[in-house]
């Protein structure tokens, strides 16, 4: 194992938690302790809540090559959990995989990503850890709270709900299908976790989970935990981000593409009971923003959408796991998603008068 | 990307978290939230601890191989760290990184390996996390809680102070000595980390920091922090572990390579103040244990030792980093070790001269 880090660069590494300012409850600190020490004292909380996720695939697969990306997605992929669940965050622990010939300048801009998603999201880097392998990955957890309000989870949902999102859908998949099929292409993917909304979605809605892994895969979920569908009333091209707009018409595929995962963009779905629907929709507005209605949930467990003019209904998890039935082999998946669509504009009438 | 799991793993993977027991105060099961929900209404609690660690190099270099092993240090590595801080465990969050072709005999000894480390030291799995990339590594999250204490850190330590160890050393050096030079050698390696001697110990202690990097690189990091350094009373030879005698006989290479890291055995090192010594001795036989007085805390900041009949006078730091020194190469690595005691062996009346 040849090393090219010189000892300076390898005690900066070791507290990768270095540059970032700590927390100002923390009490130790960088090497002060063994782990990682919050002042708790006085404070009153309801819920405690912890998140780890990582960054591995994407960067393998190249859909993230920018440093800077890959520290912003670190923080920013934890960050939209906490909003899911409508926490406010407290902080994260950072632990770095490096490969051994990785360069300062990879780092400093990898820091640069972790450092501007800390001060958008108002949150601190704790503690981390770094280590070497043959890979380069991120892991994060994120710590948060919540206070004087309950957590959203993924249920109860009931039918006649309204399911929402906090913005326009398809940039993950946007960003996939740039990077493995058409690199000509040119696409800005910077997400931002929907924290400031989750403040306002929290006082209304009745359940919430992001489309990290895409709308079809979230839909599946919600489907198996409540056994509810949903009856999606915007035809689905009608709801594509600008960004996954402008790859929509050049590369000539149906909308839904874009929605099957199992690359999503971190926008929050969330349920709102119908009788709060003014309230919440103006308490939007108060705030800035401006959600999409994406329809009705039913309580047949499928999935009913329009895309471009084919009419489908659907069991959502027959969508979301098609990667997953590629085998991970995203050629081999882009033909399933072929197949599907090809079945359904054949069948559609045929669903249509089956379900109807 | 060609796979080899079945859907059905797949699910069982993206909830790592599956098969163990939840926390009695978690809301939300497996898949029911965006995040793991902790209920802490009427929690009184001083300080919160967190600590991010992994287990990369130990598996990439042969270190680890039995995954019941991988399982078991997951927990063990971050419950050392809670226990040096004087933190009981809450519970931890796993981050998993397989290689495509891992088998299920291997996930079940992992599992094995966690679910047995869980038990013995009383914590839940809150939540998990799996991907696939090209090495096996697994990263672990633990959350602990103060009450009615004082946390433990690695400062501040004043002269005069004795330092403890909770029991001999060496065991993890000599796991990677059986490992990489002499397979034929037989090594038992499951360390307990020490958070029943923490309840005792943060009691007393003034400072605490674990031996995972080894003995020399702990003594560093305190040298560092408080200007201090050692007078190690016994021979190191008589504070070898048993299991660490066996292949300091057969091996015949001095005591002291066996505390220089990087590969540690987490055991706690603790100072005591002079006046606190009796009673702290007595509460730890009440206790069942006996702890492994090191030797006096001085003002000079170098450690003062004898590693067979040879009395050495050094700066910590100097043999804490030979390994980064050497690159991460072993076999350099091993043969800076011998450099250094030849060094020592030669200069050790001129040493002694200019230090007395």
């Amino acid at each position: 194992m040849e090393s090219r880090i010189t000892d300076t660069e390898l005690a900066l590494l070791k507290t990768i938690a270095g540059p970032f300012e700590r927390h100002r409850l923390q009490i130790n600190k960088l090497s002060e302790a063994d782990g990682e020490i919050i002042d708790w004292r006085g404070q009153v909380v309801d819920y405690l809540v912890l998140k780890t996720d990582g960054i591995h695939e994407e960067i393998q697969e190249g859909l993230y090559q920018n440093p800077y990306l890959i520290g912003w997605m670190a923080v920013t992929v934890v960050m939209s959990d906490l909003a899911a669940v409508g926490a406010d965050p407290l902080g994260l622990l950072l632990s770095l995989q490096l490969t051994q010939n990785f360069t300062a300048d990879w780092l400093d801009r990898f820091q640069k990503g972790v450092g501007e998603a800390c001060t958008t999201y108002n949150v601190s880097v704790l503690g981390g850890d770094t280590n070497f392998a043959d890979t380069t990955a991120v892991n994060t957890t994120a710590v948060g709270t919540i206070r004087g309000a309950r957590p959203l989870m993924r249920k109860p949902l009931a039918p006649g709900e309204l399911l929402y999102t906090t913005g326009r859908l398809g940039g993950g998949a946007t960003l996939a299908y740039a990077r493995l099929f058409d690199p000509s292409l040119s696409v800005n993917y910077q997400p931002v976790a929907r924290l400031d909304e989750s403040r306002v979605i929290r006082k209304f809605a009745t359940t919430c989970i992001d489309s990290s892994d895409g709308l079809f895969p979230a839909l599946s979920v919600l489907k198996t935990l409540n056994g509810t569908g949903l009856d999606i009333e915007p035809p689905l091209q009608q709801v594509l981000s600008a960004e996954t707009v402008k790859v929509y018409r050049a590369a000539e595929i149906p909308a839904w593409f874009f929605m099957a995962g199992p690359h999503g963009e971190y926008e929050l779905l969330f349920s709102i009971p119908k009788p709060s629907r003014e309230a919440f929709e103006v308490a939007c507005a108060t705030a800035g923003w401006q959600p999409v209605l994406l329809g009705r949930v039913t309580a047949t467990p499928v999935v009913r959408f329009t895309t471009e003019d084919t009419a489908v209904v659907c069991d959502p998890s027959e969508v979301a796991n098609l990667f997953s039935q590629a085998g991970g082999d995203i050629q081999r998946y882009f033909g399933m998603l072929m197949d599907k669509q090809k079945d359904w504009i054949t069948h559609k009438t045929a669903i249509y008068a089956n379900e109807k």
